[in-house]
């Protein structure tokens, strides 16, 4: 069994911890939370909830810690200092900051002869591996990546910080029209206008001037202000009844030529019922590689694309290629 | 420069050739025929054909050899022999007999101190790789493999073969509304008639006897006696004119839940103008990967699912890491 620890339960643990259940080799062994422990209950019984003042002594029996913490602060100071004591993996997704903080948890890792896995979900992850062979394959090619139809929840956290907001939900969408034009091979130069639209369905407090929350929100800068947005004011009711989900998903399209005039289209989709079940899913599948790699010897930071893929599955060699192959 | 060797000129050689042409860092060196050398013209210029003997030597100054025969006879006489002298690289697709090829290349490329990679392609490999991909992030889940719409090679010449006709070109095709329910996530029990149907374009002898060839064809058992056949009857100008492609393509879908009632659609898609040529350019990529894993010193048979994908670009880790995730 490859013991698992998860430090942070929000939307993200909640959905590592779903997927280890589908996992018959992998042992939740306990939940790890800058909260008091007593005020958190976990989904899975008999596991332990502790403070991450317990990981502090390197000492916890655990083959991997998932740190389900955000890109912006949490992460870049948390996957570095857990990943000098444990095996780690993170969903960092700050794109722009990958490279330091790889190069950070590399170091770190590779002092206490551990692995670290970063930016592991499924983009950055799934999409990214796809965008990687695509191109690998086709090098002479352009890929795209569509997002949705789903919920962005950093697109949501900024409308719920306008005044007069109680509740929203954001809806990414990609343009029919440009997965057309990518499908097709047209390899077209689109627009961020072009590619998506955004909708968004929006509580306001009572008496609240809609017009104006409208109006902030499309011409919020780098949120909405590039996109044609839709609003729709709703009530609370209506919120929870019809958009409690987090479903996700969307398309990296690769499209590229052999020969002059022969060309080939590869898409990878993704129609996800849970963005973070599924995130955890894909983050559980490589804790499983975490932990082989490093008791094989392997230490330092890895991405996606550093491992083999037979060391995501439970299944043996044999097996693998008896089955998948 | 990475120096490849390709064995067999037919439509996979000259598949990796186009595809070796788009890979800055890669060089063939020669092509190896068993046919006489000075009748073979090849679409580089200055490369020149050699026969098959002399790879005997072991002493072909190329990095990789790419063996392009086929499945049912040349590859499990050639790839073991030539593992013993070459790093090499097959496309073997005779699912039951993988097992018994694996071991082979393994023995002989681990005592030369070779690397050999077996059944590369799109089914097996690329395909296989997301069979795996998605088995191993959604346990709890099945998959789903349909070819096409494309020309079937096997079936085609399985037609050719009947008394009274000249040519042929079969197309494989996914039945639309089996698509639709796998896509839907219903995880639907699939016979193989509701899959896949079968439409044949024949040219056949003047005079022939035409009710007897469409019910030989439609009777011919493994081929299409379980599947709806569709035969149609054209001139040798029309197979010319409409038919001289090699397009092919099709779908991976696989469906799985995270929790109850959670369930996540993943597709992976192909729509290929030349079947060799994308074949070709995927073994180029893990030619590729089959020099570099050498030359680290590993050696042995090795799939798809051993090779991490880095190994298959041309681009350095950093730049995969700033550009593909």
């Amino acid at each position: 069994m490859i013991k698992v620890g998860i430090l942070g339960y929000g939307n993200l643990g909640r959905g590592v911890e779903a997927a280890i259940k589908m996992n018959g080799d992998m042992e939740l062994c306990a939940v790890y939370t800058r909260r008091d422990p007593d005020s958190v209950t976990l989904a899975t019984e008999d596991v332990p909830v502790k403070s991450t003042a317990d990981l502090d002594s390197g000492k916890e029996d655990i083959d991997v810690l998932i740190i389900c913490g955000g890109s912006a602060t949490d992460l870049p100071e948390m996957t570095p200092k857990y990943a000098a004591m444990y095996n780690v993996i993170d969903s960092f997704d700050t794109h722009a900051n990958i490279p330091v903080h790889f190069a950070n948890v590399d170091k770190a890792a590779k002092s206490a002869g551990k692995v670290g896995v970063i930016s592991c979900g499924w983009d950055p992850g799934m999409f990214s591996l796809n965008r990687l062979y695509a191109s690998a394959v086709l090098p002479n090619g352009k890929d795209y990546t569509f997002w949705g139809k789903g919920v962005s929840q950093g697109h949501s956290d900024a409308v719920r910080r306008i005044d007069g907001v109680v509740d929203c939900r954001q809806y990414t969408i990609p343009v029919p029209a440009a997965l057309d034009r990518v499908r097709n091979g047209e390899n077209p130069e689109l627009t961020t206008r072009e590619k998506h639209t955004r909708e968004c369905f929006v509580v306001a407090e009572d008496g609240a001037d809609l017009a104006r929350i409208e109006n902030e929100i499309k011409t919020m800068p780098n949120y909405f202000s590039d996109y044609d947005t839709t609003v729709h004011f709703i009530s609370a009711e209506e919120m929870k009844r019809d958009h409690s989900g987090l479903p996700h998903g969307g398309s990296v399209i690769y499209s590229g030529e052999t020969s002059d005039g022969t060309n080939h289209v590869i898409e990878y989709s993704l129609k996800l019922d849970s963005n973070p079940e599924f995130t955890g899913s894909v983050i559980v599948a490589y804790a499983r590689a975490v932990a082989r790699l490093n008791a094989e010897g392997k230490a330092g930071a890895m991405t996606v694309f550093d491992i083999a893929p037979a060391y995501l599955s439970a299944k043996s060699a044999e097996e693998l290629r008896a089955h998948c192959l």
